[in-house]
């Protein structure tokens, strides 16, 4: 078998490429998750794309397993990727030879595809076709370079920067995966941000400004997204100037 | 008038986005740099996707300037965009609506164009078309996550490495913009590295493992593709287990 992992960007059906149209396309089956309603937004937008750009190729559906919430962090995780294996597996008919699966942006960042197509037996072979991510949609929205002149750039989680603080050495970071803006336990002092939540899509938010300013007014504007929507997915990048401070 | 910078991706004409596509077919003008006979493979690959996406587009030329060698390095750069930006404008002629350029990879990651963008006078409006990156081809070729699960990742370039070393806190590490295998003067105990030439293009090179076996390798074989085409575009990934190694 064949497992083709497409990023498909994040959220805007524009954001496919040339090779991930081709890609779909050779299908045999693409497996679509099924994650309940609260995302129902997001399970109609592959479909949305699967009509648009394949409408011929078979759909297989998974549920997506509940995770884990009893067992440490690590543990848990590695028990759903068990699950959603499975899940796949389950959902692709024996002899199926080329499957794929729309990735939200792409298969590289903060992304388990990779890690749970591993554990499929026998082992696939798997293909990664790249895709917009949400860090690039959020700079091209704010019309703004990620990097300064030749400066490094720490992409992080929300978690991380909770637990750990602004990286050393870093002046640019860039944070996804944050259920709780952890941007309001740093010193604002000098710090800039450029924020979005669901970019790319119809309902795209966007803000920027000195972090002291604008930081209560995203906590504000994530909360009542959220509360509108039921669920919202925010990206941030942060950048301190070299000499702003320690 | 309008400013469109549009991500291409890095080599392979199927990268485009259906909004990079759109974006282009969109433009009163698009602007090719003429880098010269050293890279007249990339200018040629700017012509291809016009001629295959857009081809009714009018094409402007403009000749990309000599960087000052004598001035300090950040100096010299600015002088360079100032350049850049007076090259652009002679070769747009008044009343232009819509201008396009096409821009190697991301236009968000160690790209100059929006600083040069920002020089022009009147400011026009600027609007950012994503493209998939050089480091998201790499990982899409390995086959691999660029971060490790949870983890922070830092992307830097070779200057960086040579003079600060591995990044303080960083497990993963991605190389950019280096022109003399910075990975050399690390300590390879411990240390995994991915490593792609030109990735993406016809000459496509991959090699991976750790780096005290493939840093030789990636050594010789970037300087054999160099001697043979005349220049070479390269990156790479560096893991060290957050276990492995001080
Ligand atoms: C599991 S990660 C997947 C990232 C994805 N693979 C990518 O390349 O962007 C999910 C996180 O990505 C970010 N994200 C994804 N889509 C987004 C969007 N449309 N707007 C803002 N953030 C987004 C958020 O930080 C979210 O918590
Ligand atoms: C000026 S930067 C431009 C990066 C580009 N904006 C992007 O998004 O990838 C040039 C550097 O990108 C990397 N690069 C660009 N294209 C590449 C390719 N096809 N293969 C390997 N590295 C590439 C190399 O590290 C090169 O030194």
């Amino acid at each position: 078998m064949e497992l083709l992992l497409i990023g498909i960007g994040t959220g805007n059906p524009d954001h496919l490429t040339r090779e991930a149209e081709a890609a779909l396309r050779s299908a045999d089956l693409v497996l679509i998750p099924d994650k309940g309603e609260d995302k129902a937004e997001l399970a109609a937008l592959r479909d949305a794309i699967c009509d648009a750009v394949a409408p011929a190729v078979l759909r297989g559906r998974f549920a997506v397993p509940a995770r884990r919430a009893d067992a440490g962090y690590l543990a848990g995780v590695e028990d759903w990727h068990d699950a959603l294996a499975a899940a796949w597996a389950a959902a692709i008919p024996p002899g199926t030879g080329r499957v794929a699966l729309l990735v939200w942006g792409d298969p590289s960042l903060y992304d388990s595809t990779l890690r749970i197509a591993a554990r499929l037996r026998p082992a696939p072979l798997v293909r990664v076709v790249p895709g917009i991510t949400a860090l690039q949609a959020l700079t091209a929205a704010h019309g703004i370079p990620l990097n300064d002149l030749g400066r490094p750039v720490v992409i992080t989680t929300g978690r991380q920067l909770r637990d750990h603080g602004w990286p050393p050495g870093a002046d640019r970071v860039a944070v996804m995966l944050d259920g709780d803006c952890a941007f309001r336990l740093l010193d604002p002092a000098g710090v800039h941000i450029w924020w979005g939540a669901c970019v790319g899509m119809a309902r795209q938010l966007l803000d920027h400004g000195p972090l002291a300013e604008a930081g209560p007014r995203i906590i504000s504007a994530r909360a009542e997204a959220r509360a509108r929507h039921g669920w919202v997915m925010d990206i941030y990048l942060l950048a301190r100037h070299p000499d702003s401070g320690p």
